[in-house]
């Protein structure tokens, strides 16, 4: 297997601490983002979405999208499990996991990418040049300070973001918390439940990654 | 169990088919969505994302979210698979599920979102009155069209939309089309590879669901 990875992106980190947490060692390639190699025609012949990471099998043939990767890799390496052990944590944890990821993720996506100098007329992943729009840029910025208020009121009610143990959700989580930087916005200080549960994370060797 | 159940909105119909296609038979119940039954106080108890569909388990705990309460079924009830069989197809469909949600379904909710009159400031599922934003309802219509463009392109190299059998992200794309119709688009008639396919889909059963 080879990860197309891209170090410095939020996606390609997800993918990185999963396989961390799965205890993999996965050869890497970098993609150079900002000279938009995803879009080029060799890139797209591999991956027609392209987005950065996409994972290449040993039998030739490519998946992408965090989830795609993350799902295969858990189906080919079950343990540590980190997408739900019975039907009730599975449930939850992509319940929670997908709130981070339309919430958490996106929000600061949409800070960024509608706002970045470097992504004009690329505001959407993808080879199509669409225009940024400066009022969803806002949006994405009043959305992440309303997902850190939401993540604080959950993290009150169990340990973890979907349940009392670490899964993929804790994952997509904290590429939040860390996404939000790239935009200027954190977690306010007297939101201790997150404080509390990015202290645990952190300490965790998989977030090297 | 028990689903909490909106009949003319989206999210709920892609459960309910998923329901069908196992062949199960749940209690529904409808939430008043326009009449925003979904922001009181007694449903934000049951499900803090106020989101429609809400999955009722029979412990009295509650799963949301599309993909939540889905992968909740599949675990529950595996047959007949929706989401892959082996680590390959597993990786595969939730790749392109979760790239039917990101660019079909979730452009047709921002060319929706942004614009009903029954919805201004209610742009973004949830509790908190964000506003519309008319430039992202145009974008949203536009990425509607190029998601067409890309799935009948897909839909070429296969039969299915994330493999050669059916599956959750075929689903997710069937719905894509009929919510598209609430902004009055549709894919255009030389699309033949969508028409064969919606056509296949049409046909089954659940899709009466």
């Amino acid at each position: 297997m080879k990860l197309y990875d891209c170090h410095p992106a939020p996606n390609p980190r997800r993918v990185r601490i999963f396989i961390a947490e799965k205890g993999l060692t996965i050869e890497t390639q970098q993609v150079d983002f900002m000279g938009r190699e995803q879009l080029t025609e060799a890139y797209q012949a591999m991956n027609p979405l392209c987005d950065i990471p996409v994972l290449e099998l040993d039998d030739g043939s490519h998946i992408s999208q965090v989830n795609g990767i993350c799902r295969y890799l858990e189906a080919a390496f079950p343990e540590p499990n980190l997408y739900g052990r019975d039907a009730k944590e599975q449930g939850l944890i992509a319940m929670w996991d997908n709130w981070v990821a339309n919430n958490g993720i996106a929000s600061v996506a949409d800070g960024f990418r509608n706002f970045s100098k470097g992504l004009a007329d690329h505001a959407v992943t993808g080879v199509r040049p669409y225009a940024q729009i400066p009022a969803l840029a806002e949006r994405g910025r009043q959305r992440t300070e309303d997902f850190f208020e939401d993540l604080d009121k959950y993290l009150g009610e169990r340990e973890f973001v979907a349940c009392d143990r670490f899964s993929t959700a804790d994952i997509s989580a904290f590429i939040a918390l860390e996404f939000a930087q790239r935009i200027k916005l954190e977690p306010k200080e007297d939101q201790l439940n997150i404080k509390r549960w990015h202290q645990a994370v952190s300490a965790r060797p998989s977030t090297q990654a």
